[in-house]
């Protein structure tokens, strides 16, 4: 794990140690890396306001709280993402305390970051070093600077414990990720169905791997929302892709999979339980799903992609036209 | 509109005045019909935290924070929507005020509501009945009464126009939605794209209008994310739908439609500005565009229901098959 220990006792003194609120902002792929820390802040904090937003609302529309109480994450994996380097400014220039989040050294974005973390990338066997692992694990420390958490441990066990866990897991999707990508290759549109704090991966999935990798249409659904509205569409056609936390919101997504396994005939499971996510403490294992899902699914995407002859790295758009 | 002012000084006297948070939560059209509260309150509160929630997930995960010093206001048409009911008991039982909004004045939703609304529907002309404009109303008294704000003669001035703005733009939108229907009956997917307080409805006519009602494939995109993914799949065949908000983030739905107009061929316009909403207030006109593009959008949807000769009423699973 990166030690963020010192960084973290130096952010807790900002602002005299005054510190009300805690936003993320970054775009696409690093946006929905933030989505947990977001989500663990909103559902276990007593007192610290926070909010996630892609870059330029938060540049157009910057929340009036934000500022010299605040402390925002920025991230941007090139670093120079101009709506990320541009929303580290404007919180800087508000008082806030930023902390910038990139792979670059050189990065525009490092010039506008009070606290600067250049990540590993590209180990997906060492998902402790990614961004996701990295602010979770800053986020949890900072809340229990701020207000108190007794979970710290567990979260340490737990944050020692997932690069065994996925890394176990990647071994063990081997197959059927094969299978998923003979059996959907020719698909053209995939629902994703999440929940909890995983529900920025089904998010993530639909946006990054399927349009922007793989130019598929896709939709994310929240396992919740399923049933008031999206489940109408579903047929024995349509392939859903459903990832299946472990923690208090699996009763969400197994609800929409009993319906799936009933009216749809697509249907994938990645199941985060079955995946051994259940060998982290119950207290805060839920937070660590994101973190699986992300290198499972990165598996079956690359098999997809194989099986398609479509690369994971071609662009039409992306660094290739003006926008 | 429905006069809300004795409901709120009651509301304010919650808990002897101490309020720091107001709470949304709901299913489906119903959770869309909050976003704009929600929205408001994280971009204008210094001081109130706020939370936007598909009912089952505040169920299951209920945030810390929400407790007796909170305002949770929870909505579903039928009152009867169980998750949605479970909400409010949940919230009462740890000593929340609950606004409950139903259109049914029977239903079990009242039994937790601390505060009864039993709204008007139907009558597409007079939005300001709807549980939308009724919650924004009141969300926006709430925030002047426990901090202070000084745009609520701005606010009740937009309330005064937005019905006669609306009821114009029904009539100036009849061509071009039979125009859209003619043009569009065939297709099988949808993109629609929206920013600020009106992503909430471009979410709201992907799950509702074209999924549920009309069983069609669609996938709703931030503005602002497009350029982080979603945009690789554009070309001259998808279908894009973009609502323009004035405001703030109009110009983030103005980048996406420069690129839209030169890489797509398919791009259906709704613009708040064009639909005359700019007669109110700039400081406040961008909290009413959702208001507007959910009659709006529901023109669209009545042309195209008609053209496909699928009624907007049709459901295969809701309220016909155990779930």
């Amino acid at each position: 794990m990166s030690d963020t220990k010192a960084m973290v006792q130096r952010v807790l003194k900002h602002n005299g140690g005054k510190i009300d609120s805690i936003y993320f902002t970054a775009c696409g792929g690093s946006l929905v890396d933030m989505y947990v820390s977001y989500y663990f802040l909103q559902a276990e904090s007593k007192k610290i306001t926070t909010g996630w937003y892609t870059a330029n609302e938060f540049v157009h529309v910057t929340p009036k709280k934000m500022g010299k109480n605040s402390i925002v994450f920025v991230v941007s994996h090139s670093g120079n993402t101009p709506e990320s380097v541009e929303a580290a400014r404007v919180a800087q220039e508000r008082g806030a305390l930023t902390i910038g989040l990139t792979f670059n050294d050189k990065a525009d974005l490092l010039k506008y970051s009070d606290e600067k973390i250049v990540y590993e990338w590209g180990n997906e066997k060492e998902v402790v070093h990614n961004p996701m692992a990295i602010m979770l694990d800053m986020t949890t420390q900072l809340m229990a600077g701020i207000e108190g958490y007794d979970k710290l441990p567990a979260f340490k066990d737990g944050f020692d414990k997932i690069d065994t866990i996925v890394d176990n897991a990647i071994e063990q999707v081997q197959p059927r990720t094969k299978a998923f990508a003979d059996k959907y290759a020719s698909e053209k549109m995939f629902y994703v169905l999440g929940s909890g704090p995983s529900f920025g991966h089904a998010y993530g999935f639909a946006i990054c791997s399927l349009m922007e990798m793989q130019w598929l249409d896709a939709a994310p659904i929240h396992s919740g929302e399923y049933f008031h509205g999206p489940f109408e569409v579903t047929d024995k056609n349509r392939p859903y892709i459903v990832i299946e936390s472990v923690g208090r919101t699996r009763a969400l997504d197994g609800r929409a999979l009993k319906f799936l396994h009933k009216y749809a005939a697509k249907v994938e499971v990645v199941d985060a339980k079955e995946l051994g996510l259940d060998m982290i403490d119950s207290d805060v294992a839920e937070y660590f799903s994101p973190i699986l899902f992300y290198t499972i699914l990165s598996e079956y995407r690359a098999k997809l992609a194989d099986k398609r002859d479509h690369s994971l790295d071609v662009r039409r758009y992306m660094g290739k036209v003006p926008y």
